[in-house]
Formats: structure tokens, C-alpha cells, sequence
């Protein structure tokens, strides 16, 4: 998306600091780099406990007001099934949100959720924490499905980008370089880089390009023009 | 689609002589007003019997041999299901002669299909025939839906076209004019008006549209610009 | 229901003060309104916030309260999917409120509802509070799913009554009259009747009535005599 | 049904000359004696081959004349998957027959289906092969699923009638009775009560009946009263 | 699994205290009486409310620490829909107590859960609490149907345990003998027989066994030898 | 399977004439080459026309035949949806063949199937035509899911086996080998090489193997051990 030159952000809920491998710090440095890499126009992160994501009022208007900091067309949400509880409750939290931001009568003002911004496209910052006090609703809302075995709706090619998506994960090295903590538990470097081509491929040869990133949609779709449809059918 | 520019053919499989109301040849003359108003480009009846279409291998060169002639890079076939056993059939009847209109080693030289054209773009009607020798494939099959109770994939907004595509329908005055015959049977005409529009709002209302027409397709979308997607989620 | 001489009644949640358009003073006049066009036995509102309807115990044992005050024997809840986060949690609330309010163990005389009652058919007042000491679980719990692209497991033929159902709809004036607040993000009354209409038509489509409302049912049926179900197989 | 007071008919397609146990004699004895318990107004066998019941046109025919001669209002299937061919063939091959009965321009009269009638209410005998010529078409179409592992859309209860039930199942002696031939394929006669017991029992638990006989319906419901209809839901 | 020599344990959430019949204390005398019928190695039960389960933190931290305390490879919880919500809510927060209990950087030493425990295999007691302090996570979570009117992933031959179940069943006699209290509500002792019999048997019949228990599992599985599967396909 | 010491053979319904690349003569040497390296007990392929397989009951006596030959215990068919009219028609030949060879009456002994054998384990060729008078039918059904997009019920790991599994499929070297004929058609080696080895992993990753292979199967499973079942859950 930052390729077609859209503004893109990435919102962490947590800071990581429950993780077997790594510290909040070495987290928030890593996020950077990966921000960096992905060439993301804002980065920031919630302080959200780790482990312990809650669909809580309290924690659905902090998202509420990051939203409408940032404003954003679209949103993606993790898929709203998972291994990982904090990823489903994201799911779920992150949509309320998305409706709560939109209330006009929602007053977010003395909303202060408290950021820790690890990239931040200059021109942009200025107007952000005014923008609490307008209301806003993302037009889309995406699922990314990556991480749970189901169909997706439409994958994205990512053929382009594979290198630098897989470049952005090697970033978090405390989480995925070879080490002795966790070893066992943790894959090693070369069967990550193994796994990643394997699922983006696979994504891939159901649209009939190289590497793709699936997503669900809920909505139906809406077309123009069926001659214009991609995928093959036979 | 006839709007946008494209070629577009409508292939009739039966003559519809076994209708309770109407006779074939009432038929043919209602197909040629309804392609008339829809713009499209070809019109032909093949001659398989009416309320008993069977997928054999007969019946796949025939609408295979058309598949040559016509060489769509999109086919439109019946959803899979329905009440009528004659569109079902035709669905996977469809579907099997797209994918031997493919196949380069098939001879279908031979195959003459009994065609009643109806309706005929002067400049095509050339090479039409002597396209039979040569393979081709659809790109895309997707399947109409409307008539069966299922969740569409997609719709495409026809709300410019509405009030043609209700005259097209109407063009069928055997079918759909008020007449005592079937009385009973059939719902009268202000009925079907209702019908036809509540219909496409429905399917319209699905996709913020105001007038639509549904499709399921089998394969994963493909997406570039997610900021493009159309349908508001939330 | 009213019609076929049932007691019906009606529990807001929350009193609609979240609203873009109207206040809670505006919507406790139209909703009155609605219930008189409706003709329903009671209706009352409790006082959950608006847009923050959430499924804890304290707002189960208000529900249940109401439950065990009006006895029903069958509750008709949102289906428990949606686009507003308030509907779909009215749902699991409503349901777990059900259970609660049938075990004899529960007491809930301490619990004292703040319940706004603008309807009321007068004989049944009287008992309503000292109900609540008396368990009740009611037999049925059926989905409203009319908001939500799910097929319904039944439909009620409502022809006889579309007209006052959509007079209760247009009872709330804050909402559906033209007006300039919210222009753009409601439709107008127009295009309400409409869409109104086609939804309805749909679902009566479907059963082969006119206008039919569309609920789903958890449980199998049970049916008594095969020569008495309606609705056409072909 | 017979209990109601509605004329039944059972239409067996072949003879079962292909059974390991019995032959086709023995089935005939066995059919007119379990069509005896269950009161059946009619009993007849078509002719078609034994394990290789076939979607034909011919076959279609068939079945189509029997229909046009029985005129039933309710059509009961086999479900439409399972185990033996033969079963999930009829159940397609009964709704396109019973599409073609009809057609209004379907001639039946030269169809003479080579039928073997074993069970007969005199009465209505007379005029069964005139029907031939005028089209009938059942108005609901169900699906028997008891042998196949999927929800029902509703139950039966059987409960009065399950020891009958079980006598018309019994009355198959070359197949149920204890035996030497297929021992080791065929369960003893007490197993077969135990498991149909079984099955009954559970498909009653799910409506809250001692024992229930399960069907799919492919049409929504349609109902009038939301407090008549049975099966608590919590 | 006692019988194959596996160490099992039973969790209670809570003490029953909310049922129509028995006390709390009639309730633990029975769980008691069941574990040993049941042969399991540990049976606790934790002091969360009856009727009142929630998925909250606390409740949470103390199944993770009973989790740790025990240490299970495999951890059997109710399917995640149902009809009694302590039962569906149990299913979520087992589901994600699992997860929390297998972070390392998760303190739970001061988390002391109020536990009764009734039945104890003395050998294992000792280590119990200071296990709280590693992780541990199960290898496997499966959901336990028998309750829920769902098609299960696979089903387990109880056969030769099926009297003993349904005396473990038996012993909750304040539940299950026959009585004046709740009589209406609660059915007869030789009905629940029949009951407990048909569902068995149901299951059972799906796989070829006289008596099964159906499970489901979420993840796909994983299999050696084709030869080896059992269950017969046709 | 070959390497857990168990017979295995292939049947090939066609011969391939009609495929783009390769001659029948050029397919039936690979076939041989492929069933080498899979080091399969016997393969042969019948003469049904490819491009046109038919569920006819000539074809299904044909298959019968073979199945009564071999006497597998376990039958593996291509998955019941395809792309490829052969496949999905193969799949229910196949079911239908299986059911037929088990039938005692049903006399197959003027079946000849026209087999073209092109590898075979000497001890076992001898009784293999006698064998057709003797009913067998497979114990279990199996459906191999790898070139359709669904859910498989289970994988195996082939992990030791992936490369000689790939080089029997490079054994096809008219169609995969780098050539003029149906470039642009057809993936380059190098292109087949990584597909197969994603596709393999990404069934390998829902398993926790390196590589493997999807089935799916339609009976519920049957365990005894809960503790031995694999694939991790969380």
C-alpha cells in the first residue's frame, strides 16, 4: 500500500513485555526497524497488557481515539479466530472501536492513550490529538487471515514485496534469530524463511501469482466490469 | 457489460417447446426482442430437448463447438442449484464443454450444431464457423444466482439498466402478459414488476447500490488497492 | 401477534442517547408511538449506555428481572451477528439473561430495574413487580434477523400488517423524517419506504407471500402432519 | 400420515434381486406385508435394475407416470447423499420425475411403467391410470435423513407408532431375521432393535419426544403464531 | 484413559451452589462419589459462582495455576457453544487459561486458588503447588460434544466403560434419583437410562462401536497408515 | 505406504491421448517410470476415453472388475470437486465401482476390462483374474484433496518420501519437462519445483511436519487414546 502511495500505520495493542523471548524495549526497537522497512507513515503502541488483551470499554476508547487520530479508509483486523487470544480479542476490540470512533456524540477528548510512537511521518504529526474530537469510522474493515486455516475472501500479490515483508519480520531479531532461549520451542532462521515462502506461495497459486497475503472480507463484493475479474476459472 | 463496450452473446439451450405456455416459435420471436434490448451482440438456440437437458457427451461438443465460435473470455452459466432441473444441468453441462473447447487434440470439425441465431453483430458473423478448429478456453466462469437462495460472491450494480433488463424480460410476452392460460400458475404482471424490483433492491441493498444482480464465483478474488474496495463495512 | 390476541412487549436496552440524530426525550416520545401503532402490551427502557451495551452480570440480572416481571414464553432477540456492537451483545445478554431468570436459586427482589415504561396495557401492571421472585425461563428464544445477510429458518407472512409496521418505523421522526443533521449518512424516507419494502418482499418471496419478516431458530422443528406444511418445493 | 387419515404410497424403484440376502420373490412377500403394518393406501415396485438405478430419461419417465397416477401432495426422498448409489440416485431421479409430471405438454400416455402392485385401497384403483394424462406436480418435496448423518430441518414424533415401525422393518425376514448367509455382514435381530431404537431416541431427544424420525426440507418455514411453536429452546 | 494407565484429572469450576436440587455440599459428596467410579487420579472443584462463569482475569489466572499444578498433556473442555452459558463460558475461558499457563514470564505463586479437592491419587500431591511456578502448557485441547447437537471430529469407544459412566452419572443422586423436588422439570431415573443409552449408541453406530463418546478437535489430523484407519466407508 | 511393507497399485482410467503435450504411447512409458520410483505393486490403466470419462455402468463394471482384482483394503479417489471434468467424474465412478464389486450377485466374470498393465509384482499377478468372481469392497474411502482448495481431514507426512514423490511426478517429462510445445501454457520446471514443495509444506505447517499430503475422509474418526493423538493445539 505504501508502494501506491498510500499513508499506511500500524497500531501495536501491547508492548510485547510478556514474550518468552525478548524485553518491551528490545520489542519497541524492533518495531521501528520493521516500521522502517514497511515504510509505514505511523507506528505506535497501546499500553495494552500483553497476554491479557480485554474487549474492555476503557481499552475499546483508547482505540477509539487512536482512530481517529489516524483517520484511516481501512482497517485491518486479525482474523477473529486464532491461536493466540490477544489476537481474536484484537479482532473484536478493534472493530467496537472502529464503531465507537464514529459516534458523533462520543466526546474522546479526555480520551489520552498513552502512545509510544516509534515512527511518524513529520508532515502529518501536527494535526493528530485534535483529531480525537472529530468523529471518524473506517469505510472497510479487513481481516487478515494469514495465521488461521481458513478461505480467504481475496489475496493480495505481494510477489513485489516478499523480500521486504520477510525483511521486516527478520527485524524483530529477538524474537526469530537463533538463540539458545527457547530453542526448541522457537524454529530456527532457515525454517522461518521456508515457512513464509511456503504460506505466501500457497496463497499465491490460488490466484495465480507468485506470493500472496490472504484476507476475509465480510461484505459481498461489488464489480463493474466482469471482464475485468482476474483469477482463472478453468 | 453491452454498455461498457464488450461483445456479449446470450446462448439458449432448448427452444422452450415445452412450456406451458407459449410455442417454440413464440419463443424465438421473444428471445430476438429481449437480445434487442439488451444490446447483445449474438443470439442462438441450440436444440436440445426442453425439460430434458442431460449432460452427455453429445451435448458438450455441441455447446463446446459454440464456445469455439463465440471464443468468450468470460462464460455466465446457472448457479449449480435450482429448482428447474433443465438449469442445473445446464450449469455443469456449461462447464464441461468449457473445458473442452480447450483442449487442442479435440476435433470438433464435425460438430455442427442445430444454431437458430436470433440475433447477429454483422462484422463477427464471419470467421464465426471456421473458429470451431480452434481450441479455446474461457478465462472466467461465474455463475448467475438470482433465482436461487444462496449468498452472492458478488453483485454488479444495475441500476442504470434496470428498466431495460425488466423490458427485456418483458419482451417474453407469452410467459409474462396476462392471459388466462396458466392463469393460477403464473403471477400477474404488476406481481412480477414487484418481484423483479425487490429483487435487485435486495441483492442492491447487500452493496450500497440501489438496483444489483448477483454472481457466485468459485475462485479467491485477487486484489490490488485495498483502499479500493467498494462496500462500506461498518 | 397482537393480532392473534397474544400479550407482546417490547425492552429497549438503553434510550437511544448516543444517537447522531434525536435525543433520549425524542426517542422515548417515538418509541411510545411506536408501540401504541404496534399495539403492544407493555414496553419499557432500561438504562444501559447507549453504544456501551455490554453482557455483565449486573446488566443480565436487569434483564432477567424484566424477564421474570413479564413472563414470556417466547423471547424474540437481535440474531447474534451484526454491524452495531450494541445488537449483537443484546443478544448473548439477552439469552444468558433468559437462563439466569429461571433458576429458582436466583434472587432477584433486590434487583430494581430502572425501567422507563411508556406502554402499557393496564390489567397486567399491577403484578409485574412481585413477579420477580418467581423464577421464569421462557419456552422459546427465537433471532430477528431481518439486519443480517443470513438465511432465516422461517419467515412470518406480516401483509396484513406491512403498512402499520413501517407507520411504527416512521413513528420515530428523530430518525427517518428529511432533515438536514446527517444528511448524506441517512437516506431519505423515501428511499426508506423502499428499501423497507424490498426487504420485505424478499423474505415473502421466499415462502410465497408477499411481505414476510425473517427469523431463525436454533433448534429442530417438530411438525405433526407433513400434508400441512406450506411453502412450495417446485 | 395413515394415523391422520391421509392416503400413503410407497414407490420401491427396484426389486432388490441384487441383495446378498433373500431374492426377489421375498422381497415382494416382505414389501405387501410391511406395507400392511404401515398402513399404506398403495404399494408398487418399478422394475429398474437393482444397483444400478440410473437418472435416465426413461427412468424419469417412470417414475413421472407413477406420479401423475399417485398425485400425491408431499413427495418423500431419500436424502441426497449416502452411502448406497442406488438411494442417493433416487432422490435426484424423484425430483426431476416429479418436475416432468408437470409439465403440462409432457405426453405420459404411451409410458406404460411395468409395475408389480402389492399393496392396494381398492377405491382408488380405478381411475389410477387415466391420471396419466394429466400433470401433477407435489406441492412440497422431503427428504428422509435417517440414514445419513446430517441435522435435520425438523422431526417427526413417532412415539405412538415406533413398535409398528419396527414390525414393517422386521417383516423383511430374508433380511433381518437371524441367519447363516451374510452372518458376519449382517447384525443380529436384536442389534438391529437396539440401534433403531437408538437412532429414534436421539432424534427425539432433539425435539423432546421419546422418539422422532428426522426429514430435511430444502424450503425456509413459514408460520403464524411465534407462541405455538414447540421444542424449548433453553 | 484410567483404564489405559493415564493419569486424569476433573476441575469443577464451581460448587453447584445455583442448582434446583441439592446443596453445594450434597453436590461435592457426589463428585467425590463419581471420581472414584471414574477412577481419576484428582478431582477439585474452584469457588467461581454457579450460574455466574466468567471470562475474566482472575478467573483465568487461577485455572492457569490449577492447569500448572496438574499438568495435563491433554485438556478435555465443553464445546464452545451450548445451552447452559457456565458450560460455553467454561469453553473459552479453559481455552485461554491454557494458553496463560504456558508463559514464562506469567507469576502465578501468589495466585492461590481456593480449591476443594476431593479426590487425590496421594503420590502426585505433593509436587502440586510448586508447579505453579513453571509453565506448562497442554499439548492438545479437545472439546467434548456429547451436549451439543454437533457432528463430531472423531469418537472414542466407551463399550466396556459404559456401565461404569453411567454409574458415575448415578451418583449425583441429588440430580438424577427420582424425587419430589423439580419433579416436572427433571425427568425419571429409567428415562435418563434410556437417554444416556440412545446418545451412545447414536455415536456408536458412527463409527462402527456400540457405545462411543464424540469429541471435537479443532486442528486437522495427522496419520501414518492408510491401512490402519478404522471406521468402515462403505 | 510401500515403505510400511503395503501392496500398492495405480489406476489410470485413460490413457492421456488427449492431453496438449505427449502421446499415449510417451504417457504409458512414464507411468511405468513413476510407478518405479514409487515402487507401487501393480498399475494399469483402462482405455476410458480421456476428456470424456462417463459414471456409466459399463465404466463402473470396468472399474469393479479392477477393484475385484487387486482387492484393495483401502481405496484412495481424486476429491469429489475438481477443476478437471475427469477428476470429479472419477471420484464418483470410483465410490460407485467400490459399492458394485461387493455385491455377491452381481456376476462380473465377462467383464474384460482393457487393461494395459505397466508394472506388476510377479507373486501377485497369477490370481488376479479369478479374482473378479469373488465380491470385494474396499474397507475404506479415501479422497485425495490436494489440487482442490478445502479443508482436509487429516495429512500425512511425507516428509522422507517428498523427493522421490517429486521425481515421479518429473517422471512425466512430456509435460514437465522445459519444451516449445504449450509454453505459456504450461510452468517452467523450476516453477513446478517450488509449487510442489509449497503445497506441501503448507499442509506440512498445519501438522507440524516439514511436508505432507491432504485427505479428507467422510466418517467421524474412532480413537482410543486421547494422549497419543498428534498436532499440537496450542
Amino acid at each position: 500500500m505504501a508502494g501506491l502511495g498510500h499513508r499506511t500505520a500500524v497500531l501495536d495493542l501491547s508492548r510485547g513485555e510478556m514474550g518468552t523471548r525478548g524485553t518491551a524495549a528490545d520489542r519497541a526497537r524492533e518495531s521501528a526497524e520493521a516500521a522502517r522497512i514497511l515504510r509505514v507513515s505511523w507506528r505506535g503502541a497501546l499500553d495494552l497488557p500483553d497476554g491479557h488483551i480485554e474487549n474492555t470499554r476503557p481499552n475499546r476508547l483508547k482505540v477509539a481515539a487512536v482512530i481517529r487520530m489516524l483517520r484511516p479508509r481501512v482497517l485491518i483486523l486479525p482474523y477473529w479466530k486464532g491461536r493466540h487470544p490477544d489476537h481474536y480479542t484484537a479482532s473484536r476490540l478493534g472493530y467496537e472501536a472502529a464503531f465507537l470512533a464514529g459516534l458523533k456524540k462520543l466526546d474522546l477528548t479526555d480520551t489520552a492513550p498513552n502512545l509510544e510512537v516509534c515512527a511518524r511521518a513529520e508532515p502529518e504529526a501536527a494535526g493528530l490529538h485534535s483529531a480525537i474530537a472529530r468523529p471518524h469510522r473506517p469505510f472497510k474493515i479487513l481481516y487478515a487471515s494469514l495465521y488461521y486455516d481458513v478461505r480467504p475472501t481475496f489475496v493480495v500479490d505481494i510477489t513485489p514485496h516478499f523480500e521486504s515483508r520477510f525483511q521486516s519480520l527478520m527485524a524483530y531479531r529477538s524474537q526469530y534469530h537463533d538463540q539458545s532461549e527457547g530453542a526448541g520451542l522457537f524454529p530456527l532462521q532457515a525454517e522461518i524463511r521456508a515457512r513464509t515462502e511456503a504460506m505466501a506461495r500457497f496463497y499465491g497459486l490460488l490466484a495465480g501469482v507468485t506470493y500472496a497475503e490472504p484476507f476475509v472480507q465480510k461484505e459481498v463484493g461489488l464489480l463493474d466490469d466482469l471482464t475485468a475479474i482476474p483469477v482463472r476459472s478453468i
